[in-house]
């Protein structure tokens, strides 16, 4: 963390350059922030959403590490880093307006990538084709981690 | 479309709550939306991000048609309601922070879910592990569909 230089990407052309050319060209919201979308690269489970802004981006890039920006924060943030589910990123991808991102990664440590213990941040399903307002099912039952242990309190960095 | 009373949720309540809780208290930004993220339910592949109101989320529960805010048209979207490509949802999950969702689908018709015809929108790879400006790789060959016979121009509507 001791690059001086704030890292930028070119500015996005027009429609057609944006969605079907080969330059990375985010398109960051007013905040700097592109979304991520992080999935396990065995499993092809869904494990969070983030945000990245330029910085972020271009060092998960060079590195293959996850890398975003805390809004909570405001501040770069190597996923892992206090946990030790560090996330290799084994493929990156960018939709078609490139606003938002694809990181299919690989979990060091306990495998589980919400600040809540569980390896997933989606561990409760909605059931569908009834109520909008009928009961949350766990479909992880117990955590891979206790994040009191780890975190030194109950609540560590949420992914946003 | 002919529903007169706006749909809602319950006010989300203290961390704990929101969490571990069993009760959908989804928590809408400034703008009155969350973020949702589509898989194929066989291939796990990330089709899409987009965004869903209280209304779009409750329809998709009671439905389990796929059913969005379009922020760019400012209307509710029955995604694939031009095209064919419906989504079935075979499952739904809600993160942590109960600010973005997660839906398993089915995809009707051409099985795309990309406005360019492409199966998924992040139908383009980044290079990791060399300079962040390396050209973005193809991974989807040949879009599913040809935008400009299903609508009637070179672009749909995209998934903002």
């Amino acid at each position: 963390m001791t690059d001086a230089t704030p890292r930028s990407f070119p500015a996005p052309g027009d429609h057609d350059a944006l969605e079907l050319g080969t330059q990375l060209t985010p398109r960051f919201d007013a905040a700097g922030l592109v979304t991520a979308v992080v999935t396990d690269v065995v499993s092809g489970e869904v494990l969070m959403l983030a945000h990245m802004n330029a910085e972020a981006l271009a060092r998960t890039i060079e590195t293959g590490i996850a890398t975003y920006w805390s809004r909570s924060r405001r501040s770069l943030w190597v996923k892992g880093e206090t946990s030790g589910n560090r996330q290799h990123v084994a493929e990156l991808r960018v939709d078609c307006d490139q606003d938002a991102v694809w990181l299919k990664v690989r979990v060091e440590g306990h495998g589980a990538s919400c600040h809540r213990g569980y390896r997933s941040c989606f561990y409760r399903a909605v059931p569908v084709g009834g109520p909008a307002d009928a009961p949350l099912a766990f479909v992880e039952a117990d955590p891979a981690f206790d994040p009191a242990d780890v975190y030194g309190s109950a609540c560590g960095h949420t992914h946003s």
